[in-house]
């Protein structure tokens, strides 16, 4: 997230957009496909289980949050021989909004109702911190909020000459920035995250995985977008939430997929 | 459905479009996301749960009548080069009647099926008088069916008046007429039964809700909209189903992120 | 599938493309429907019951191949002002490879799992013979072999005729290819599993209707279709997974609203 706000203040909106739908996608492909297949090797005897719970509601708010996606790529492609540039920014700015409103209200009534009904994976928190809580270090309140601020204050040095590299990287390695941002990135950024999702899913305790791989893409999908997008609004920079169309139908038919197998793999599995 | 035909009377073929699209719309989006968001807020302390069968059914319905109008609006777009102006009206014609044949189907098999899995919210009975009935006014059969008839000739008089002066208000209140006919008329026209779908969650009684604002989606795409193509076509006006792509495509995703949800809701109140 | 490879070794790629597309096609809509609707209409009294486990894991497994066979399409259409023939084959093949990967995978978890949550209708083998075996003759080892190989043997030089027949055909009866490819071929040539279909429905055995129906979509979108782009690759034709636009959306949304149906109905049964 600290690194987005980076690039969205040297005015490489497209690397933006392009590193969050890469983080999605390589979340919901790439590290939930290789937690599944090496938990599905090394158990091949039996059925892994998981709580059909968290995987729901999750995916359900990662659709919600691609609705939102859609709507200005859709606006765009369909009416571009209008100059409505302006609608596209409006429109994404309003979704935004919405999302976060949405967003909130979730993180409230998840805190609020007593039900529990899914393992409290933390969602809350910044993904960089995932990894550290999941290991269950046995933090005190105060030692985690005082490493979570170490670790932001890392983040934004390291993020300052991350983005200043992304284009000299792109000439040096002969490679597009775009192939950079939605492929590169993401995964060096989620190697801690794909590590630990693979490792649980051999432990055979598929919640987690879940909980990391589609918990994180449902908080960038419904908060570290929108609130990009409302900071570049700040900033007066024109981020919206118009990532091209074919983008878009990708990250579209990704999350329908993997969210229609969350559903499926359950009802195997209790049969 | 009496406006439509008014205003397919009068050559108005997008306003009719329009209408029953937004009305769709503020149904799916508007009153259920109301609903539940205000049935949340009541009841912030526990969770509020449902008959998942009448939901799954309708939306299920709901997504097949979907179906039915993307096709030509597809059809359209992927082959406007060819003048086929034809061929998405026969399409459109086509389309209508099987899902009519569909519809009638559907209510045939629910009444003959003594199972009586949903609660018998009342489907076939035109949508205006939706909120008289489910308030439980104990109307004898016969009283019933004269209200119907008095409410009916009361609202075609009042349909001629309103078509008759959309134009003249698009002009003075300077809106544009696809605002006033996606937006305005759907939420004025539905105001009934967002009160009543709000009021039911409120008092817990979600189902009703659900029955109520999914319910009349499912009627307006599997019977109006087909039922005006079929009127159009004995008028001899070219009502087709092809509503724009923007427009298909937000009622696509609308109604598929409402029909997952409609699952995925029930299984976290289960689990 | 024997008929495709020698379609295209006759350069007939749009051919087999639609051919498969209209197997899929008049596997789900057509023969599904027939089966529901008879089965329906026979059993008015009573609701039919089937085993949700099936048919959720072929309908998963068929909304990613579909998945598979979109992104070439896409890609296509959204990148065609660039000369990108090459990237949308090359694509393509990756893609297939992917498939089969996956399609092996699911047989080998398949046969492994000693779950067996579900009844053991038989996919490896090839469409044709579906029909034999599932009226349980009671064949040994080897007369299913020697068999299977006698029909593969009159297939293929059936199909030699066939495919030499389909230009001929299209003039003297004065239709298109894309008819007679997309509609015909695949209702004749399902013409036994349709008819089986129908049966075990009317018999209520609908686990079995949906077996063969969705079982042999699953197939021929999994292994038959990247097969053919394999083979084509091997003898150098440019097959690719391009369906065109209408084509793709059109098996998109039947593939989404059948597998959507699948988890719908068993909600409503159990309930």
């Amino acid at each position: 997230m600290i690194i987005s706000i980076y690039a969205l203040k040297s005015d490489m909106i497209r690397v933006v957009q392009q590193s969050l739908l890469g983080s999605i996608l390589s979340n919901m492909l790439l590290v939930l496909g290789c937690a599944f297949f090496t938990g599905g090797i090394v158990h091949y005897k039996k059925v892994q289980v998981f709580n059909k719970a968290a995987a729901v509601v999750n995916s359900g708010l990662l659709l919600m949050a691609v609705m939102g996606i859609l709507f200005p790529a859709v606006l765009h492609f369909t009416h571009s021989e209008v100059h409505l540039g302006k609608s596209v920014l409006s429109l994404s700015r309003f979704s935004s909004c919405i999302m976060l409103v949405a967003y909130a209200s979730y993180l409230f009534f998840q805190l609020r109702s007593q039900q529990n009904f899914y393992s409290p994976v933390d969602e809350e928190v910044d993904t960089c911190e995932n990894s550290d809580e999941e290991e269950e270090l046995e933090l005190t309140k105060w030692e985690a909020i005082i490493w979570l601020g170490i670790l932001t204050v890392w983040v934004s040095v390291l993020s300052g000459y991350l983005v200043d590299a992304i284009e000299g990287a792109s000439e040096s390695l002969n490679m597009s920035v775009a192939f950079i941002s939605v492929i590169l990135l993401p995964i060096v950024g989620n190697a801690a995250e794909h590590a630990s999702a693979i490792m649980f899913a051999v432990k055979d305790k598929l919640d987690i995985t879940i909980g990391v791989a589609i918990g994180s893409s449902t908080q960038i999908s419904m908060f570290v977008i929108p609130f990009c997008v409302v900071v570049g609004w700040c900033m007066g920079k024109d981020m919206d939430l118009n990532f091209q169309l074919f983008e878009t139908a990708t990250l579209f038919i990704t999350v329908l997929v993997v969210a229609f197998m969350m559903q499926g793999r359950q009802t195997i599995l209790k049969a």
